[in-house]
């Protein structure tokens, strides 16, 4: 038989291997289970794969940093993420990539299909679509939407940052933060350190274009940043200067090391565009105490894969019907305790294979599903 | 871990136990991949899961012999049918079950999501919708859509009655059929009937009103059924009287014993409605040479899981972009030739599990797949 290069495949839980398998299994043994289902739709999450089950849902359209490469250049990735999520969490993905591109289109394919799954991860799509989809899946759906590039991205910046505040005596509400970058991370790793009690003037959010203002012409999700941060009228480099913490999820090389050299003592620069860094990470370190990228190549790799396994594994295991606040603080958190006393300026952040990782995070994620009830 | 009782889980293919091998199979080696497939749209059959995955559809409208009972008593169904799927045939099945009900919005769902599978398999949908939907994703899909409710039904029916008309010295020419039932599977097996060389007149179609015939006030597809067989005003005791072949797919005790006492001499019966058969099966062996019903606890059980696993390996392995009428023919003589010398009254089809069906229908259809093209 024919096999792809594909990183997944599907595996049977039960045997089938004589008549009385096929009844218990197949009919007519599921024509009662359907039956106590449509009796009780509860029982869905004990008959069936359901509760262990995720849709990874990506039209493409902002695929990694390649840009716009449709669904189907989609597959190979949602699929790496499948097989990722099974590694470290033990969790049921399937890779879903819809050709439509209207917001409407996909929340209907989306919501139309949630019923074999128990969670929803968003992935890849582009801004601003990506936040219309995400906040109607919310509203509508009565299983957890996990936006990946928003919500995976902030929950390991935050946990990375926790550490990094605590390796240079910060607090988070004496620390300037200048965001580069206003997408789907940017925005979410704003959102997330004004829920971790980082101050509304604290935070400065940059686009192309500069720091996100008020008295600039926005629209959508930036006009939401520029009124709940600091930023006044200047450039990314402005804004730098004197800064605490700079965390670039935007493009290669938009920093200079006199850039960093220019920030407060002691500064903390995360420099997350991939493959280039938004600063020389060598030059950066010369005069940054903390330096992390997105590279795996260099110490303090901030990944997603450090998130999303967990992150799903507490959903499901505590059935929320949602992703709250709350769940991805307390994943942050967990994140940056798992480091325990291993805590060094080149080590902010676990290791993926560190086994404690995936447990502490589920059970941070389904404690704060608990006290959100 | 909390897990539930379901049928089938996700594997991994790949190796994801070291930095290198999330680099391979991860970030940035699917970066790589995914260049290739937005290059060239084949590489994805070569690069990723699609090449063997099916999508198991069902809006459980039509769910077993249960009625409709909706898409979340219909998971529990299609995800066994995933689980038979690898088991006989090696397949990536996963089940999707969306609450839509319109033709237009199913075939909006299944096209949006295409792009994952190498093939949809379409299942208790009611009828005449079943139909509606099979058609548009036929002509708009470039991968096979095939409904198990028809194609599945009609392949084993035509494959154990090619066995029963070789144990009655019969030829399909001047054999008369009745079915009972002009539902998916009733209507999937006249169509095939025609195909395989059974003249239209010897074939009659009943619904609950009786034999299908062109005075009477029809809609959609039991139009074409009239118009194609050769149903003359009467009921269906008046149309099994002197024929040679009884086929239900209908509902339990529409005939008595007598009705079969009234045949042609050594008739055919199978009666497959479950879990009571159109006849008492015992009862119609006193006047029937060959008796087979849907039951797995009497002799000639006709299952839909004899041709579903062939079908799909077939499909799959040839990348036939659809199902066609050869196929179906050529699985159903597949199937039939697999019970060998084996051939007895009580014995016109193989069992499932006979390691030589799946690759006996796998090459037939393949090999009609490539006499199609």
């Amino acid at each position: 038989m024919t096999r792809s290069r594909g990183k997944v495949e599907v595996a049977t839980r039960v045997a089938l291997d004589t008549p009385e398998d096929l009844a218990e299994h197949y009919t007519p043994g599921v024509a009662d289970q359907a039956k106590r289902v449509a009796d009780d739709p509860s029982a869905l999450g004990r008959e069936t794969v359901k509760a262990n089950s995720v849709a990874i849902v990506s039209d493409g359209s902002a695929l990694l940093g390649l840009g716009d490469r449709g669904p189907a250049a989609a597959l190979p990735v949602m699929e790496g993420k499948a097989a990722l999520l099974k590694r470290f969490a033990d969790v049921d993905a399937w890779p879903i990539c819809p050709v439509s591109r209207e917001p409407d289109d996909l929340v209907r394919t989306v919501t139309d299909l949630a019923t074999s799954f128990g969670a929803i991860n968003l992935e890849d799509i582009a801004a601003p679509r990506c936040f219309t989809v995400e906040r109607r899946l919310h509203d509508e759906l009565d299983i957890p939407v996990f936006h990946d590039d928003q919500h995976g991205t902030a929950v390991v910046v935050l946990g990375a940052l926790h550490n990094a505040l605590k390796l240079t005596g910060r607090a988070p509400e004496g620390t300037s933060v200048v965001i580069s970058g206003a997408g789907a991370a940017g925005s979410a790793i704003a959102r997330l350190l004004l829920r971790a009690g980082y101050r509304s003037d604290g935070i400065v959010v940059c686009d192309r274009e500069g720091v996100l203002h008020e008295d600039r012409d926005l629209v959508g999700e930036k006009v939401w940043l520029a009124e709940n941060t600091g930023g006044r009228p200047g450039s990314l480099k402005d804004a730098v200067r004197g800064a605490d913490v700079f965390i670039g999820v935007s493009a290669g090389g938009i920093l200079a090391p006199e850039d960093v050299e220019a920030m407060a003592a002691r500064p903390i620069v995360f420099a997350l565009a991939n493959p280039d860094p938004e600063v020389d990470p060598e030059a950066a370190g010369r005069h940054a105490e903390i330096v992390a990228t997105g590279r795996s190549d260099l110490p303090n790799q901030i990944n997603n894969v450090l998130a999303f396994p967990g992150m799903f594994r507490g959903l499901l295991d505590s059935g929320a019907p949602r992703v709250t606040a709350h769940m991805l603080l307390a994943a942050a958190h967990a994140l940056a305790d798992v480091v325990g006393e291993d805590l060094v300026p080149e080590r902010i952040v676990p290791s993926v294979f560190d086994e404690a990782l995936v447990p502490a995070m589920a059970e941070a994620v389904a404690g704060a599903a608990k006290a959100d009830v």
